[in-house]
């Protein structure tokens, strides 16, 4: 579970006062999530999601919530933050910096057919092209420095074969950065359970506190390693028919250069291995006062070693 | 009907490449409204009302979006304009401004009891204390100034009591300015057709063309000679109930000063004068290519005349 910390009715109802949301009706804590404190918070007005961040930088912060303000009003279906009666989009709350966002409809999908994932790749392709314009920069803060450290922090819980597919991986991907490649805002953690889908349309993509400036393809890799599986729990070989949905709808609204075709099979290893490390990381060095369980670090370290191996399917 | 400038599917498909809102579906012209050409447009990514401004002075435009998009990020439920690719919410299309917005759910009501009344003036209040923090400024265009204008344009057409009846008036009103009101940007012509309900909530404020800087006074007066006659097509008068309604559940979010209550009288006066004098004119001056037929002037020329004898109704 995931409430760090508590927020009573009375301490809401207080807080919403200097909104423009209305009188509080209810609120519910939700259990998903891992970083952050979340509540649903129904008022006269609408329905929100009121997050407490617990260990995101302070800094960072603006980064994200004008991200997301910025995608939601060029059309994107994101989470919009709602402004203050000071005009903030970030608070306080119970000695932690706070945000009220709007709750989208929807539901995720667990396991995405064709179509489900044409639907993605449109979307995030329309989001790479609002995104150009957002004027603010935060460097991926899982990007290639992060998994050094993260690297180095882990290392000595691996066996020897885990160790070396570990430091030939990180060797081979500073042999090959993408300076080139299209890049902007990312999401970069775009996986099955931050998209949400009424009647077959995506209508909703939420958790944008992974998200930072890298190259596009990035964000498609990280995409495909989750919504592209043969079979999550079993064979984690990219299906073809469905990565292709994934990357023709995404072409058909931003088209793929020739550089970003010759990078894909190593976006995919890159996409692989951050995730990799960060479940490596929350698993040997869990942080103080974290409630959950950490996620089975092997899933990709194993969709690494096969991505190494096997020839990655493009839409073609 | 109200489509000055047609608009093609295939003239609008190619426009909305230059927005991340999808792939248009359909396009249907909107026949209500006076000033604009608007029309329904559906995309794969939702619901979106487009206008071409056909008559509104260009440098007033980005006022009237930029205070929706302000609106919209307090929660506002109001229409929120779309940023194209180079982050404009203003275009051009077909040699007209255009702007592209979110289109609202649910239904205007014609005939508001005092629940509905009462949901209007809770909301009209939030939108007044949310719109404070708008930092541009744009006179109401409708104001005194206007008036006096309007008032020469078409004294002409009226017979003697009535044109007494306006004289009197404007010398009654240069008397009674409020300069120590409380005001902001309000929305200043939020009559029923503008107000949109669902299950008994109010879930939209539309039409935000003439807006500018006034008291908030007005606004709800503005609302009260319209929200609250006893019958509008037959007794003007303030029904007592609902006018304590709207006036009750505003002051609950934004509460009236002694300064506001002594102003109450007037200020219905000046709303009743104003929409007077733009139907008059609309009826003796019709502008060019003006495809509506105009509003009954009669209407709010009774409205001052009982609003001049007759003394209203407050919240208690």
């Amino acid at each position: 579970m995931s409430v760090y910390t508590p927020v009573s009715e009375s301490e809401l109802a207080a807080w919403l006062g200097s909104y423009s949301v209305g009188r509080l009706e209810s609120c519910e804590p939700i259990q998903a999530g891992i970083e952050n404190t979340n509540y649903f918070v129904t008022t006269t007005q609408g329905r929100y999601v009121l997050t407490l961040f617990e260990r995101l930088p302070a800094e960072e912060l603006p980064f994200y919530v004008n991200l997301m303000a910025h995608l939601a009003r060029h059309g994107i279906p994101c989470p919009a933050p709602i402004a203050d009666l000071s005009d903030q989009y970030l608070q306080r709350l119970n000695g932690k910096p706070a945000a009220l966002v709007t709750r989208l409809a929807g539901e995720s999908v667990e396991r995405p057919a064709a179509a489900e994932c044409a639907e993605l790749g449109a979307l995030l392709a329309r989001m790479h092209l609002a995104a150009r314009s957002y004027a603010s920069y935060l460097e991926n803060p899982r990007g290639p420095k992060w998994w050094r450290f993260a690297a180095k922090a882990v290392a000595s819980f691996l066996d020897q074969p885990k160790r070396s597919l570990l430091e030939n991986e990180l060797a081979f991907q500073a042999g090959h950065r993408f300076p080139d490649l299209p890049r902007g805002p990312v999401h970069a953690d775009l996986f099955r359970d931050n998209a949400l889908f009424e009647h077959g349309r995506i209508c909703g993509v939420v958790d944008f506190y992974f998200a930072g400036v890298d190259t596009f393809l990035y964000d498609v890799a990280v995409c495909a390693n989750d919504w592209c599986l043969r079979d999550p729990a079993g064979s984690l070989e990219l299906d073809a028919s469905r990565t292709a949905a994934l990357l023709a709808a995404y072409h058909a609204v931003r088209p793929f250069g020739p550089l970003e075709r010759a990078a894909w099979p190593i976006m995919l290893r890159a996409a692989a291995l951050r995730f990799w490390l960060s479940r490596l990381y929350d698993f040997h060095r869990p942080r103080p006062g974290m409630m959950v369980h950490a996620h089975d670090p092997g899933h990709f370290g194993e969709i690494l070693e096969l991505r190494v191996r096997v020839a990655a399917p493009w839409m073609d």
